[in-house]
């Protein structure tokens, strides 16, 4: 294999080989969505949530909104990565800073281990939205820090090492409302508090990419640079579409870009990412990697009511990327 | 049972009981939409209509879309609730107020039995949407008088006898166009010509009732107080939900919530409530209900295409309300 | 005279006689403003206010800005209609209603006295703009009944007697903005408390009245109908131009528009009221007249900064509007 | 058959007859769609396309948008006008003029046969949408020419034959972006590079035409009058609805509407029309004909998503048209 | 002097020379304005109006507002170009297309001499605002000929001969409303009825021409090229901001732009171009040219109000476009 | 003097007692403007610039608009703070950061002195408007630094000393436009490079300050706390009027505010003022401060035009917003 995850071996994570035919770069789960809009009796939805590897399966950080329509942070468990025990309570996130403490509402997490710690990261609300900051180390006590950037600001998405000797941030700088742009920066920070050394790392493109972008998934460490897996977002006549789409960033200088696929990997196109509570969104947030394999399964919320799982290799990714590139 | 509805009984209302597993508090008839899009030759859709016991069955008006996309009023009888007879022709309002008596459009009706005369109230327009107001004993003859207000205003729902000595609605004022604000006011008449007393019942909250809020059914008198089922509307980057939920009024001064649900009681979340003419709108108009057994059938609008039914139990409703009220 | 104001001679309203030369129907004091914006020491602006003959001089209800720039209603007192004293306390009005009396804001008031009493009508605050209402008789004790309205409403405007044995109103629906539509409507009240009966008025036309029209001072009663002086709206891209306009209403089916004067009689043209907080706003609230003799004082708000006068003579006026007629 | 197409027999154009119980003036493909958005690998979407008789079969011009969600126009041939040959690579059009010649992108494309060229008229960009012209008579080498307008323009349909000794063609003007109005007008052109004599054919009326219309097929000559199958949008809360309906011209001066179709003859109700790119689309873009039966099919887009075939009879249509008209 | 104006020598237009310390290209007629807005008894407003050389003085076609605020084009002499005899009456087109005949308004008038027409192209309304054209040999009659495009469009102007053996015409794709785009576009005639070539020019740069541009007088041709003054609008958060700026292009295919001042030479500074029915506009309409000295008097309305003159000097305003240039 | 400025005696900067009679708390220097739009032959206008006291005059930052209407920021001096000699070349910032280098425009600066460098923020464009940052001790080398947070942000104002061992900074979260919110807010660098500790100080209230506020000049250290004059926006349907107001906050935590005044302390009122590019706007940047006297000179942009001056004293100023007083 040509390109190699620069990570662990999971053998465990889902999988399922690409369907004959299929001449994609990115396939469905057979039995998607696996997490359904009702999975628990007070949901409305679930989506646009994480999940890492944590003991002998998964963790995760999940967005749950409930019948009153108010989004929060849930943490859930798997063993095998597709049937899913997620609390019915929201986490309750330790915070003694008395003016980030109160949690009005929260959102779109990720989930990043770096060391000993999962940080999470979410779309937190302090006079506007911004990212929320907490990290933990079992899943049950989260502690909260500073918010890393004063508002607006969404899909603050941690890579999973420090790079140059400081924490690193992706992230989008938005509007209060339903934003109709968004480019992707990098930030860095010493120490989870104080964030500067601000880089442009990309804007918006044509086609499905048009109207705005943000990063998806934590980026993944390959030896042809950092994989990123992103959402662009299309305007028409009729709202938003969200696809998906990839690139490769620099190692060292994650802000300047390699590669980009011009293409988007997958589109909303199925029944359940068509219909829903916010028609025509598929949006990831999370991806497992077995680097024995080059196996990825992507997370990824489908209309903003369900969540689903899609598949894909690094070497074919990375080679679709490089193929298909424009920077 | 705790709550008691102070009416009549009605035995041959639509009923189904709630499905073994169902958790919520509202379910759907199995066999819905009740009346389809194309039920008349001439109809676009039928949706967001009313009906009331009459005779040994049910009248009612009916909102039809021609295939000129035209919204007028129609009357219609079921000996069941469930199977229809629509006249294919519009109501013709008798009205001898020249200046009021031109119908443009009319649509989104309800009506109230109050006494011996049904008052239909609807969207009328009249140099903007307005509520129209005419009343028959008959289902045949329909007596139109003043408009309730100046324009704008929409969703003008009676109360089913007088309060305070005086007739008693609920209404919305609005713009001219797809209002995004929306609150629930309270009126008094002596005489059904001249309103006053207006008093602010209860605006926007969080979630799927963020945009705006409407009354839906002519309120249900409870030995708890008046029992309103409403509509809330939420607002996403690609349009509008309309869901459902439901409320306690003071029975003297119906302006005072006693409790306010909130979560919704029923979202769209089915094929023909997320798909067609405005997608992702479930919209009550008109609820049967049976004092002996505290049941309630309520009729809504679905993505202003067709009509379907959904049931719950008095009692538990109430509690629901209760337990879950925020105000 | 052909034609007459019906109404009491007034031989103390200031007058200027129409300057050599001018072939304006309409033409300014040559001392305006009459109130600077600094009239007060915590004045920002005083426009857009109203007087009535009151003992041997005038009384008046005043607009003042505060240099909070919140807006509240002041009474004043004047001997020639030119000096006012204003009172820098805004006026507190007794209301026992308790959803009514909370004063948020009051602004663009306008004075009409029927039989012994004189009725106060503003732009009101209750969630939403509408029309407040209050009577005097001392110019000393306001006592306010209930909103005339529903929101959203603004410039309301009394007529000086009972039409049709009900009180009767004008106003002009708006949303909760700066509202780009606006049409006049008439309402009448048995009471002062119950209003019903709303007729359409008249809507926008052409040129400096495309966009919105209000009521402005009382409407004057002459032989020829009732004389109504209003307001225009033109939209360019730089913003709302306010001109002044006339009008003729049915004496008793004020809703039916005998002639409407296409030009406007004035609009901003001098540096007054082209420049200052609202650029190029002429917004007329009240009008001085003497049946003698048919002079007519104008008292406007120039670009919502500060008030002038002007003058026209009712016989010269009624002609020009019916010889540049346009319903 | 009273109602006469002036054309060619072409008894091999798709086609079946009316489902029993049908009492729709226009049926549906019982197939449809006939083209899958996946139809190419590299395809996201096929939609809005035209084709007519070429050899014994079809030639076509087809909208293809890529997985980079760009959109150009591809060539295509078929012998059933049911099953498709579409070439995976983009037409490239041969053009000298400078100015004229990038292609930037290029959709909703026609087709239409005058002596023996076949002219594509399709959006094109320069500088903003506007009409791009093109000839070809082997649907091999294309031949583009000048713009037909200044920018911005779309929906540029030919008349099959000179009309008044000039080439005539109907189009749409429009703004940059999702636009919200638009009428239909006629331009005439001696030598297909100038173009003049513009004309105001019809603009919106109510209903699913009130917010902007266009030009959809090729008009079809016929002893009534030119048929004119065209598109006519709605605007809801939840955006637009493109719904299809159908109008006679005059034939020597067909900028003079002599019947208009009230109702719609299609408009999205079927889950490939509802949901998709851009739901609740029916959009025409091409009819084949056949004199002899009077047999029509109507290609449409259906959501922006992929192609569909319905059908009518000339006679019953223009009928309808006719029965059913407002001018 | 080393860049002529190719035209006739006309020593009678108004002058004055540049005063001492003056650093600007273009300055004022120190009498400005040089049109009072109530230069006519009706007249609300005289501006971007436009002359010519005409007999032994000017003849010209005057934008006039009336009172009612409808915009017609008004005939208009001049001994000197400093005073004005202007008709009171708007100009009768003489049109026998019946389609193009009804006058609805009319607005910003240019005028332009072609061998031994005067033709006058203007803002016209036809379903949309577009370029009227009209010619006339003696300016009381005026021949009104075929609209040049389909609306929206606005600021046609006129090259003073053909070009490439066609007519040739500037203009601006507008949308319906306050149109907030606008790039200068070219296109060509044989017969000055059908319209075709159309080239863009150039678009918005950055600064004082950053929202839109448009052509303003005929442009002067000179041994450099076409000298083009045009208007450039840049857009606070109070409005748009009119100047005038100046270009070459090439007199062979002016759609080439040799040099295009960055810098505005004229912007609202003064008292009468910054207040005024749209405060901050100064808009060209026309030059009059000195070929003998070189002397240029151009025409501009200022705050859609009234009409100034600002005067330059042909090789002085082109040495500065060529030394400010940015293509 | 019972409110002590905490800081240098500068005897020299510009004053002049409050006028006879004069009962505001800030008054206009009578020979303003003192920069005049044109005091550069290459400037369209001079505003919204600031100064510190250098050697034995002053120096400073001046936002100087050139007549292409690009904004750069110049470097200037004056003997008294009244007559200034302005650059006419733009300052040439060094930067080593590539990234961060490049000036697209700069615009609204300040300056603040700590220890011994001068530090000049101002409104930076690097993927929208953020803060940049770069210091002096000459004020000729300036070197330029990390922009301070992610776009979009402005109206950056350093404190003149550190606090809680940080140096610390208000800034106006926006968006790319002219934006419609803006709270304050207060961040700390431990280096200049890293900001956090991100908090809310103060939003929007009613009447002047309803749409936005952003802090003005360094903040002036107090013996009541941090004297903050900053600007506050309200919004006409004729656009933006920017005033000025002053609040005080806490010494060690500066987010939290003590008082605040509620009324403005001065607004657009001259013509100077109401008149220009930008009509309405009076937005101060500096201040000057005499300690021994109290003295304060506030040197504020005027219409986006020229620059003024305005006094106050610091104890009157301070009782002024204690007494009137909303927090």
């Amino acid at each position: 294999m040509a390109n190699t995850i620069i990570g662990d071996n999971l053998a465990n994570i889902p999988w399922q080989d690409k369907p004959a035919g299929c001449k994609d770069v990115c396939w469905r789960y057979d039995n998607n969505p696996v997490i359904a809009r009702n999975h628990l009796p007070m949901s409305n939805s679930i989506f646009n949530s994480a999940l890492v590897p944590f003991g002998d399966g998964f963790a995760g950080v999940f967005r749950v909104d409930s019948k009153c329509r108010e989004a929060f942070i849930h943490v859930g468990f798997s063993k095998d990565g597709i049937n899913f025990d997620i609390s019915e309570e929201r986490i309750e996130f330790n915070c003694d800073i008395e003016e980030v403490a109160p949690m009005i509402e929260g959102y779109d997490p990720r989930v990043c281990k770096i060391d000993d710690k999962y940080y999470v990261t979410w779309c937190n609300f302090y006079h506007g939205p911004t990212i929320g900051i907490a990290w933990t180390t079992d899943f049950k006590t989260f502690h909260q820090s500073e918010n890393a950037f004063v508002p607006c600001n969404r899909n603050g998405v941690m890579f999973p090492r420090k790079i140059n000797g400081n924490f690193a941030m992706l992230s989008r700088p938005s509007d209060q409302g339903h934003t109709t742009f968004g480019d992707i920066f990098y930030s860095e920070s010493p120490d989870m508090t104080f964030w500067g050394k601000h880089r442009f790392v990309m804007g918006t493109q044509g086609g499905w990419q048009s109207k705005k972008i943000g990063a998806g998934p934590i980026p993944i460490e390959t030896s042809e640079g950092w994989l990123l897996i992103y959402h662009g977002v299309q305007y028409s006549c009729n709202g938003f579409v969200y696809s998906m789409g990839a690139a490769l960033l620099d190692i060292d200088e994650p802000w300047k870009v390699i590669a980009r696929g011009k293409p988007y990997i997958l589109s909303p196109q199925r029944d359940y990412e068509c219909m829903g509570d916010v028609p025509n969104v598929t949006f990831p947030c999370a991806a497992l990697t077995d680097a024995a394999t080059g196996r990825i399964a992507i997370y990824y919320g489908c209309a903003d009511t369900c969540t689903s799982i899609a598949f894909c290799q690094v070497d074919e990714l990375i080679d679709y990327i490089k193929t298909n590139s424009k920077v």
